[in-house]
C-alpha cells in the first residue's frame, strides 16, 4: 500500500474485551489507520486509561452518527448495532457487525434467542472466511460469526458441506469450555474471581444463542434441522479461550486417517485453520487467529469426536473481523494477523 | 461406639493427593484412628513437612506386610495393590482399595485400558454405594471407584438400571473437565502452572481406563456394550473437581420434571446426591463429598443433557473410600464427613 | 459438655465470605449448636442456595434485635455493629465482633482510616489470643482482628513485646499479598475473573484501616508510633490467603537462630502460630487457623525479614473468631478448629 | 531499511520462555530476519511443535559454533554463555546475552550468587537502555538485565542516580512477586499447577542472584553498599509479570508530587517507562516493553513507596532484548516492540 493512502478505521464500542482486542490488532496493522474509538459509556476516558497495555493516545468518544473514516467495525451488546448499520452500509462505508443482530435469517428464531424483535431484511452476509470466502469479498457490509459458532461450525463443517460417501451426519452434540472474557467487561458476582477461581458452570444448555446461527451456518432449517444438535457451552477459569468438544454421529464409521485428510482438504485456503495431529490446547491458540482442530476419535458406530480450539476474542471476534476486513479490501487475508 | 475401642486405620500410599486427603479426612473422623500412613518415596519424613496443613506429627514409612490396624486404605499407583490386598483381606482386615486393580472384571479390558495383565480372580465389589450398598455391607474388601467413573455414573444410572417406559438409553456420550490433583502430585512439564494457566487440553478420547469400568457399573458388556459410549476427559485451570456432562440419547423425549422426578427417586436414600434444580457449580461441591446432578435439558430427539459435579478427591476418592468404610463398619454413611 | 446443654449460637451478616466460613465451621464444632444465619440483602433465600457446600437447611433472615441465642458473632460491613453490639452485650449475650468497629480506642484514628465517627466508648477487647489470652477469657464481648493486621503483628509482637537487648525496632515495612475474597462477596469489574487473572494491585499504601490497630496493638502511639510503620497491601490471583513479608529494621543484627528461638518461646503457648525453619507458603495454611511465621534472613545492619502466612477468612477471621470463643467459653483454644 | 538487506539474527537457547518470547517478537519485527533456531534439548522438533503458537516453520538445532547471521540473542542457563559470546564477539558479531553470565564485574560476587568461578573479563556492557543508553549504541556485544533487576532499579534509580538535595538514600527494600514463567520451562512439583494455584512462596531473601547486579548499576559497592539493601522475591499463581514494592528510605521527606516529577525528568527520554499517577498492576504491562511506576507513598520518617511493575519476558527478556538491539542497530528504539 506504499505511496497510497492508507483507509481510515473506526471502532464503535471500543471499552469492552472485543473492542480492545481489535483495538490492539488495529493499531498494529500495517495497512488500516485506526482513528476513532467510539465507547459510549466511557467517553471522554483516554482508551490508555482503561486499557493501558494499548499504545494509543486515543480518546473514547460517544457515537453520534459520524461517517468520517472508510471502515467501521461494531462491537456493541446485541440490539444496538441495527439502527447503525444501514446508515453506514448506505453511506458506502465498509461495516463488520460483530454483534448477533445481523446473522439469522428467521426472524423468529431471532425473537426466540434474543428476545428481541428484528427485521427480517436485517441480515447481512454470515463472514466465515472459511465457509463464504468469495461472497465476503463482494459485499460492503458482513456480519462476523459468535464466538462459540466459529469454533463449532469450523469442527462440523467439513462433514456438512462435503459429505463423506454413506456418512451423512445423524446428530451433532457439543461441549464447549469458554474463557470467562466471553461474558464481557462486567462486574457481575459469579464473574468475580473468588466466585470462578477453582469453577467450573454451565449455562444455557440448548438455549445459547449462537445455536441457531451454527444451524444456519451448516445449511439446515435452524428449527427443524436435519441433523441432531446440542449445544452445552461452560465457563472455567480461564480469561480467553473456546475449547470444543463435538460428538458427531455419522451414518458409518470411518477411519481417523480419511477423516483428518478429508478435513485437511477442506480447509487447505484456510490460512488460520490447522488439522493438526495432536490435540488441541487453548494456549496454543490465545493470543492469535488460529483454529486448531484435531479428529481425536472415531468409533464402531459412527461416533467421530472432533476437538477445536480458537482464542475467542481473536479468531472468535476481533482476529476474524480483521480477517474479513483483509478480505474485502482485497489484502492478504493474514495481513496484519500473524 | 463410645466405651468401644476405636478401630484403628492405616494409609498405603499416603503421600500422593488422594492420600492426604484421606489422612485429613480420617484425623477428622469421629470414630477411626488413624495410626500409619505410608510412602515408600517419602518414606522418614513428617508428614507435615509434605502437607503443612495436615495436624499430624506422624512419619511417613515404607510399607513391608505389616498387619497392625484394623482397616486398610490403598491410595497407590495403578498395579501396585494386587500383591498386597490379598494378604490384608486374608487377615480379615477391612481393605478399601482406591485404585484400578480390582475393578474390572474382564482381564482382557484390564489389559486394553491398563496394558497390565491381571488375574481373573482379582475382582473386588465395586464400592459405589449409591448403586451397591448392600453388598458393600457385606464384603470385607472393595474396590472404591475412579473420579471420572463415580461422575459419569451416577448420572447415567437412573436411566440404565431403573429404565423408564419406552425410554431406552441409546448412547451415552460424555465430556468431563477435570481438576489438575487428577493426575497426581506430580513434576511434569505439560502440567506446570505456566503450562496450565489459561489452558485446557483434552486427552485419551474414547480411551480413558475409566470406561470399562463405568460400562460395567451401567451393566453392560464392556467390549459391545448395550448402548453408544464415548468419553471424552478433559483438564482446565482447577485444582479440585469434575464437572461432567452428559448427552444421553433415549428412544423417545421425556420431559425435565418427569426425568428429575425419577432421579431423586432413585437416589431418595444416597445422602450424598443432590438432584438439583439449578446448573451444577465445582464450586457448590469442592471439600465436600456431594455429587451434585441437573437435569439441564431434553430435546425433542430424545436427547437429555444430564450435569454432574463431584470434588475428584471426596466423592472421586477419599471421601468415598470413607463413605464406603463407614458402610462396612456399620456408621451412618455421612458420619465424619459432614 | 456432654450431659449439658450445648450453647447456641447465631451469625449476624451470614452470607458473606466470612459469615460462609463461621457456618462452615460452627456447623462441625461439637459443642455449640448454630441457629440462626442472619442476613438482611438475602433474607429469605437458604443458605444452601448460595452456598451449596455448606451442609445446613438454614434459612437467611433479617436481624431484628433478637437475643434467643447464647452467642452473636457479627460479620457485617464496617459501621453496622455500632448499634447493635451494645444490646447484645447488656443482655449478657457473648459478643464476637468481626468488624473495625469496635477496634480503635482513638477516635481520630478510626475518623481518618474509616472515614465515620464514632464514640470513644465503643471499644472492645482487641481479641488476639496470642497476645491477649487472659483479657479475652474475662471479658463477655470482643473485637475479632482485623485479616492483614492479624498476618502483620503475630510476626512483629515478639519484637516488640518482649524485646532483646539493645535490639529494639526502629522500623517496621510491610508488604502483604492477600486473595481476593478479602474484598468480600461483590461484583466489581476490578474483582472480576478476567480482570485479576494474571494481575497483581496493590492499593492504600500507607492508608489502609489496618495500620491503626497493628500499632495499636503494638503498644505504640497510633499517630505518632515509637517506630517507623509503613504497610502496602496487594491483591494477586488467589482467594484465600495472606502473605505478609515485614522488613524489620532493629538496632544491631541478631543470627537468624536467636530470633527463631525467640519467637518460638514467645509463642509457646500458642497452638496456631508456627514458628516454622521452611518459607512459609499459603497453602500450608489455607483452610487452617495456623499462622506460619518464618525468619527469613538477618542482615548486617540489622535488618531483619519476617515472613507469614494465614488464611485470611480462618485465622483471619472466622477461625480466630471461633479461637476466641473457645477463650470465653472455657474450651481448649483449639477445640473444633482442628 | 527498504532496499537493504535485512540483518539476519539467531537466537541460542529458543526453547524456553525467554526464547519463545523473543522469537515472536523478532519474527513481527519489520527490520530484522529471523533465521535460525538453536536449543539443543529440542534439537530435530518444529519450534511450532513446542509452541504452537509461533507462526514459523523453523525446526531447532544444535548450536555447533556457527556464525552465519548478524546477530545473535542467547537465552541460555546461567554458566552456558561464557564460551561462545567471546567466539561471537571476535567474529565482529552482534551479541546480546540475556544470562547472568556477563553481568557481575566482581568475581568474588558472581562466585557468591551464582556458585561458579568467572572471569574478571568475562564482563559486557550492563544494557539498560534507560541508564546506559549511550554506552549500549557503542558497544556490539551486550549483558541484558535480570527480570528482577530491571523491575527494581528502574524504580530506584532517579533517586541513587541524580540525588535530591538532602534526601540521600539510606536504605532499599523491595518485595517483588513474579509470574512463574520466571522460573523457565520447568517440571517440578512445586511449580506445578497444583502447588501453586491458590500460593503464594518467597525464596532466597536477602540471597537471590539479581541482588549484585541491581547495587552495581546503582553505582554502590555490592559487598559494601552506601545504603542498606534487602530484596525479597516470591512468585503468585500468575505466569507473566513482575510486580516490585520498593520501600526507600530517603534522608528526609519529601513530597509526593516533587517524587513523581523528578521521575518523570529523570525518564523523560525513556520510551518504555510510564511514570503513572495511578497504581500499576501486572495487566496494564503484561505483553508489553512497558515499564510502570507509581510513587504511592511518602511518609513523615522519609520513606518513600515506589511501586514498579513490568512483564518479566518481554521489559524482563526479551523485549529489553530487542530494545537493545534496536539501539545498536541505530533503529529508532521502540522499532518493532510496540
Amino acid at each position: 500500500m506504499r505511496g497510497y493512502k492508507k483507509p481510515t478505521a473506526s471502532i464503535i464500542g471500543a471499552s469492552g474485551y472485543s473492542g480492545a482486542e481489535l483495538t490492539k490488532i488495529l493499531l498494529r496493522h500495517p495497512s488500516v489507520k485506526l482513528e476513532k474509538l467510539y465507547a459510549h459509556t466511557q467517553a471522554g476516558k483516554k482508551a490508555r486509561d482503561i486499557y493501558p497495555a494499548l499504545d494509543t493516545d486515543a480518546v473514547f468518544e460517544s457515537y453520534r452518527g459520524a461517517q468520517d473514516t472508510d471502515i467501521y467495525f461494531l462491537a456493541l451488546p446485541h440490539g444496538e448495532a441495527f439502527s447503525i448499520v444501514p446508515q453506514l452500509a448506505d453511506a458506502g462505508k465498509l461495516v463488520i457487525d460483530l454483534s448477533g443482530d445481523f446473522r439469522l435469517k428467521n426472524p423468529k428464531e431471532h425473537l426466540k434467542y434474543y428476545r428481541k424483535d428484528k427485521d427480517a431484511k436485517a441480515v447481512l452476509t454470515y463472514a466465515m472466511p472459511e465457509l463464504y470466502h468469495d461472497a465476503i469479498k463482494q459485499v460492503k457490509a458482513v456480519s462476523n460469526p459468535g464466538c462459540y459458532a466459529t469454533s463449532i461450525i469450523l469442527g462440523a463443517a467439513p462433514f456438512v458441506k462435503r459429505p463423506l460417501k454413506g456418512a451423512a451426519v445423524k446428530n451433532v452434540n457439543c461441549t464447549a469450555v469458554s474463557g470467562i472474557s466471553g461474558a464481557g467487561r462486567t462486574g457481575k458476582v459469579e464473574l468475580s474471581f473468588s466466585e470462578m477461581s477453582g469453577n467450573v458452570r454451565a449455562y444455557k444448555a440448548g438455549m445459547h444463542q449462537h445455536t441457531p446461527e451454527i444451524l444456519q451456518a451448516l445449511d439446515t432449517d435452524t428449527i427443524k434441522p436435519a441433523f441432531g444438535f446440542m449445544f452445552t457451552p461452560m465457563i472455567a477459569p480461564l480469561v480467553r479461550g473456546i475449547y470444543a468438544v463435538l460428538n458427531i454421529q455419522l451414518e458409518k464409521q470411518l477411519p481417523v486417517s480419511q477423516i483428518r485428510e478429508h478435513f485437511s482438504a477442506f480447509y487447505r485456503s484456510a490460512p488460520f485453520v490447522r488439522v493438526r495431529e495432536t490435540m488441541p490446547e487453548v494456549q496454543h491458540v490465545a493470543y492469535t487467529n488460529f483454529c486448531d482442530i484435531h479428529i481425536a476419535e472415531s468409533a464402531d458406530n459412527g461416533l467421530v469426536v472432533v476437538v477445536t480450539a480458537i482464542d475467542n476474542l481473536v479468531k472468535g471476534a476481533a482476529g476474524q473481523a480483521v480477517q474479513n476486513m483483509n478480505i474485502m479490501l482485497g489484502y492478504d487475508e493474514t495481513h496484519g494477523l500473524l
